[in-house]
């Protein structure tokens, strides 16, 4: 009872983070934070998960240029004005200074398949729901270890961070978590979660 | 760099269970790792997820005729010698004695849309994607609290599990837990997983 309270104390402290410091994080907290991750079940146990992470400013200046000039286009003509309604609370626009700021991006991609021994493809079961339970763990790892993070999804860039980061093609981008610690100044939007009663049901 | 190991090394000890004592779990432990669960980040903070947590044993015994009598065939027939042959070390089978063993099952329901004040539909940007983020913080927080579970996806009983627990059709069965301790004769798949190598890169 007591942990299950802690636990959930912690965690609901957690909150999507926009603006970073450039404080680095040591590698040895980011290894321990992807090898959580990597607990995480997978259909038939595929492991079907590679954590791409990115500390190379030259790399990050890349990704956050094709990052902007994809969302620049799905913000102004791709979403629609119901989309951009809903994303309005959230202030966010297609202006990604975290790309840059974060010490730290993780590029989380699932691999649809891979190669047996005797080279026949070997097909991962449930890969999309896998990867994205082990995102689950990532971030509960990011925020017990007292580091911050957001977790985006950046539209229509996948194929071509998947040829900057030279990933085979049997691998999809699902997720990009930056990572580090947060800005001075940093503020989160002005949220409520549902209390219990409205996301759990009893029978 | 401590917290982030104590986490690995405390998440590194989960693994999956199937064979579950009848020792109940109190209920509020259950409310907080549902809650903990919903402090989930979700796209456009749509929150799409419902928890219907499942103690009677009549419900359970429903429950598992429905996917028992899905699994047959599953295994017999739809799922191909490929697939059965990946399960093979895992020496699952179409009898889910967990669905009624365990003292309780949460399953995991994605919301797709809802209904806005004005009635009109509000699209669930990222549903699966944010579901399944939520299922990775219901089994840490699972794990945290002492207790064991299994990921499990029920193929093809989904409706027929809607139905009977009266969840809308805007709603989609995405993965049952059943949550528990576990079984004092336990045994778990002798697996291993990947080193940190192998799922991450560095760039
Ligand atoms: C999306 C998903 C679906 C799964 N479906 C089933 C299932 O239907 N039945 C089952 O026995 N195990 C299922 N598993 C559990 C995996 O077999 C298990 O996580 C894997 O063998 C690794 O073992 P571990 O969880 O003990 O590390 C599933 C896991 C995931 C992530
Ligand atoms: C699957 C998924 C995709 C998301 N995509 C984006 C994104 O592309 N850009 C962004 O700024 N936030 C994104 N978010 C973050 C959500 O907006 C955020 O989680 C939500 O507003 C709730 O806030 P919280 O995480 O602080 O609780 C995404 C979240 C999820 C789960």
């Amino acid at each position: 009872m007591k942990r299950s309270e802690e636990f959930y104390n912690l965690m609901n402290k957690r909150r999507s983070v926009r603006t970073f410091s450039s404080e680095p994080v040591p590698m040895d907290v980011i290894k321990n934070i992807v090898n959580t991750a990597g607990t995480a079940p997978s259909g038939a146990h595929t492991e079907p998960w590679t954590f791409v992470v990115v500390t190379s400013m030259d790399v990050k200046q890349k990704i956050r240029a094709i990052i902007e000039e994809e969302e620049e286009i799905n913000y102004k003509k791709r979403m629609g004005k119901v989309w951009t309604t809903d994303l309005k609370p959230l202030r966010t626009t297609w202006i990604k200074e975290y790309l840059t700021e974060a010490p730290c991006l993780i590029l989380l991609f699932k691999q649809m398949y891979s190669f047996r021994e005797d080279n026949k493809k070997k097909l991962h079961y449930y890969n999309e729901q896998s990867t994205s339970i082990a995102g689950g763990f990532l971030l509960t790892a990011i925020h017990y270890a007292g580091l911050v993070s957001l977790t985006s999804t950046p539209l229509n860039s996948g194929p071509a961070l998947r040829a900057l980061l030279g990933r085979p093609s049997s691998e999809k981008l699902t997720l990009l978590f930056p990572v580090g610690y947060p800005s001075k100044d940093c503020l989160v939007p002005d949220l409520e979660r549902k209390p219990v009663d409205q996301i759990m049901v009893e029978v």
